[in-house]
């Protein structure tokens, strides 16, 4: 099993609100795909949409202000089953959040484009969050063929 | 062993160009730091450079228009000893940058922070290819406190 990282800080922004960013369909909406929908407390299920899919995840844990954790339950086989995984840490007046996408089967070619696009998707958060410049998709910023 | 992966795609860029800015001191001074000096060719060491510190790396592999590799040999404790591996494919106009930093002895946070920063330089990368706007340090993007 292999994971993806990450890591961003968020400046002048308490861990609540990096929180509710993550537990609200509207926060979510946000910084990874305008179409968010479902139910984002502990035990319900979000459904993110994009241009070319999707993906359906089970909210395993929400712990206010500091952890969240996501079981992809449905969408591309190689995230069926994998977790994403945030913890959020206040250090001074930054919010520090750590990010993994744990559980990929295989470091295939399909992995290394998430974890550039999860990447952008992160300052994406950081940007909503610092200065309300998210670019969630349709508005996402391209690394590849279009994507 | 864990390791940073990443993809991007540069569009109506032949791989030979991207192999350039790999492997040449100019090329590299574009993207990843204006500081950079050494010998970029195989079994040389380049030096990169940045305000809070830098990296030697030995070239241990360059194929033209294929395959770069470098063998971090000064820098961080975290870094010593890893590798930085760079495998380019021609697909239709587009070339893809597959990349892995790889070896790393544990998931630390360093090493989530290394994931982030590693993709915002990718995209500088893309940058400078596509339309001569490369975010190279001390220009680079802040994806953290000061860094």
């Amino acid at each position: 099993m292999v994971d993806i990282l990450h890591r961003v800080a968020v400046e002048k922004i308490p861990p609540d609100a990096v929180y509710r960013a993550l537990t609200t369909i509207d926060g979510l909406a946000g910084w990874w795909t305008t179409d968010t929908s479902g139910d984002a407390s502990e035990g319900g299920v979000i459904e993110f949409r994009f241009p070319p899919g999707g993906f359906d995840m089970k909210v395993l844990e929400t712990t206010p202000g500091s952890h969240v954790r996501w079981e992809v339950v449905d969408g591309p086989e190689e995230w069926v089953g994998t977790t994403v995984d945030w913890r959020l840490n206040a250090v001074d007046d930054w919010t520090v959040v750590m990010f993994e996408h744990q559980g990929w089967e295989r470091p295939v070619e399909f992995m290394h484009h998430c974890s550039t696009k999860w990447a952008t998707y992160l300052m994406s958060l950081k940007g909503l969050l610092e200065s309300g410049a998210g670019a969630p998709a349709p508005h996402d910023v391209h690394i590849a063929f279009p994507d």
